[in-house]
């Protein structure tokens, strides 16, 4: 029985500002990313993410960004391979700690925003996280998009490495994502999300903006928590993938 | 032959900003508490702190502060026994992912500043500091003042602990530290200083301001890595103490 | 014709992060107090706030806080009077150069959270925000609680003062607010919210929740903006207030 | 008689770390310009470099930077035009309120480490910032590299505008600064120094390290403050400019 994951990025309130609807997309990702505070989460937000994965089954992950809280980690910043390589392991090791006191497993370390497009296009950047991450737990899965500097650099560390897809974003023939400024970027509607996962899932391609079919495989599908619907679009691509036959669970560690 | 764990609050330093002179203050040291950025630290501080520390032989601590940059973590905030309890974790978390990252051991956590201070005395807040260094690793070492609340807590909680004294402070007749605003609050001349540490370490006793005599049992003493000298004292503290037979080094794990 | 202000704490929102009906909230009140980065707010979010209150004709007020983003300036931090001065001067400054850029005229000062409560309290606290606030404007109207260290020491530095009541918090027979963690501490209920507030603007009292009548004369009422509700309440409170035959205006500057 | 003002970068340290000369160096420079919180600075380092200033009869600056405190808003970061503006206009504003609660007036704007240099090269950047800076204050002088594009937004929005050069910088044929990273970008040889800064405020030109002599008109001369020696080569040129005769005083206002 052929199967993916499904992750989401979650844990992005801040004190007293909430954002996403977590409780509602753990009932249906397989997966999620946490943020450690750099871009979005603190310690409470943290734990009580950590807590409320545990509670679903949810596989959970580190989610790493760079420290630019009022950009929400969606800035370019100009940081060296150092820095880079050092502040994954900060945010890693404060993630670990929580999942730890709750006992619960580690599974991941996806990088967000800025820092993840950083690091699939520039090999320094993704070598370092790499580094960062197999120095803290060489077990960690290391989430990046196919054909990425930043997967390519996963295996040369040793870590396991998972290609990601995006469910509600557009591909170009080369397999990038769409720009967001691009009319047809975002998509919205179930049943077209559905049915590109589904290949995506079972054949490995993708058909672009232009209709041309490119493959795409990938392991873990990514569905952006942030967005209003984000929770009735889970739920609904869950059920559907489950209708075709396709099981949605992490990864095996 | 007796021995004593001399301690001192390093990696101190932020960004362009340089504090403290670590290098040295390894040199004679047995143990070292690093500041985790909250009130001090980041990532990169930290890492080279780490290794600064294994470079000597230099036992390696968690000082997690309160979320207050800009006053160092040294004032007073009403912060929820929760909070502390996350917060902890997550600092702890940091710096041992860096400890694990260059292959070293962590082997304690002390508080700083004004954390330490509120831990000590407020019975629900040296509670939540004794949880979460337990629930995050139950062999670490807690380091808290001689009959404070937070030794009690960590006690209570089935962590080992070490009580801790001040080799350049005075010292009041309940066993309480002489308050910075009194005259001859801080002590910086050595002869003096290394008499009183003997003393500690020795018989368990320290003379107040006013001459008494009162019980001062405990198991490290911390000098001040940021005050002018303090790379001075430290060495010659050691050489005082080897000097008298008394071993310094890091409490055994 | 009677008159009262009718005040709310709006531009609460951060980075990606929103807080607050503000754009309906404008449609009521007659001026608003502009967080300014400290524990809400930022530069975006000031403009964007400054703009808004220009297009509803809202009086516009700076609203400093304790430097906690992550407690939302909420929690008590032992600050010294330079500390409250010259934080007061940073942020009114910021917020005062954004209305500067509207063309606006920055009209008062109301504290935020915690540094409101302590500076109501604390007279060195008190004295340290009104020499801030003089020091920068004196033509400035201070927002402190009736009877205040802070109403006295905003009157004794030679700035205009308004004693400020809130619309949806219960009183203790000494004029001081209800503790928000006992019950019946936050009234709701818009009939009540609207007698209460003709009873302060037309008799200046207000009933305790014990029942006694006692003394509340107040220029200016606060409407807590981050409730859900807030707006509705608002609308409903100005439109009662006008057709009880009291105007609803800013304090004339 | 001709005349130059000598600008420094003061007020960088921030909170309990100390960095710059700031004593030694107002009494050789004509202007400084103070950082405003975001990459150095908090508001009692501001009051406090305001009031040396003030009693130095130093002209003050505002010093915007990124927000980026751990980088020392060194690292660019890829802000939009609006979040330029609104930064410039909250750090310039929180400035000036220190410099109108001392009763000293705010004379110029100088950009921060990757802000300057970013708002040099793009227009859209430089016009944001000018616009920021133009409608806050219209007489504030706008520093900037002589021929870029943030000069020339300046000039476009009405501001004054003076044009800086560098004491202790190599320049390029095409009037750039030599990258930090050859050999011979730095020149920290105090007779070099003053023979470059002579012929630049005497004859308007620099020779390159090629030695060619290219066109370098410039009003304004900065000498870094957070180097090693800064404070005697401030003093070195100073004295040796007015030797020259050379008056070394703030641009008029």
């Amino acid at each position: 029985m052929p199967s993916i994951d499904l992750n989401c990025d979650l844990g992005e309130s801040f004190g007293r500002w909430t954002l996403g609807a977590d409780e509602a997309l753990m009932e249906s990702v397989s997966s999620c990313n946490i943020a450690c505070g750099f871009h979005a989460g603190d310690p409470d937000v943290m734990r009580r993410t950590v807590r409320l994965a545990g509670r679903h089954g949810v596989a959970i992950g580190a989610h790493p960004g760079l420290p630019d809280l009022v950009g929400f980690g969606r800035r370019h910043m100009s940081v060296t391979p150092a820095e880079v390589e050092n502040l994954v392991i900060y945010q890693t090791g404060a993630l670990a700690a929580f999942a730890r006191a709750e006992g619960i497993r580690l599974q991941q370390v996806k990088a967000h925003g800025a820092l993840y497009n950083m690091a699939a296009g520039e090999r320094a950047l993704a070598e370092a996280m790499a580094r960062g991450v197999a120095s803290f737990d060489p077990s960690l899965l290391l989430l990046a998009p196919p054909g990425s500097e930043l997967l390519r650099a996963g295996q040369a560390a040793g870590l396991p490495v998972a290609a990601e897809g995006f469910a509600d974003r557009a591909y170009e023939p080369d397999g990038s994502l769409t720009s967001r400024c691009e009319p047809d970027a975002i998509i919205n509607d179930l049943p077209t999300v559905l049915e590109r996962v589904v290949r995506m899932a079972r054949h490995g391609v993708v058909v672009t903006r232009s209709g041309v079919e490119v493959p795409m495989r990938v392991a873990t599908i990514c569905i952006h928590g942030d967005t209003p619907g984000a929770a009735g679009l889970a739920r609904g691509l869950r059920e559907g993938l489950e209708r075709e036959g396709i099981e949605v669970r992490a990864i095996p560690g």
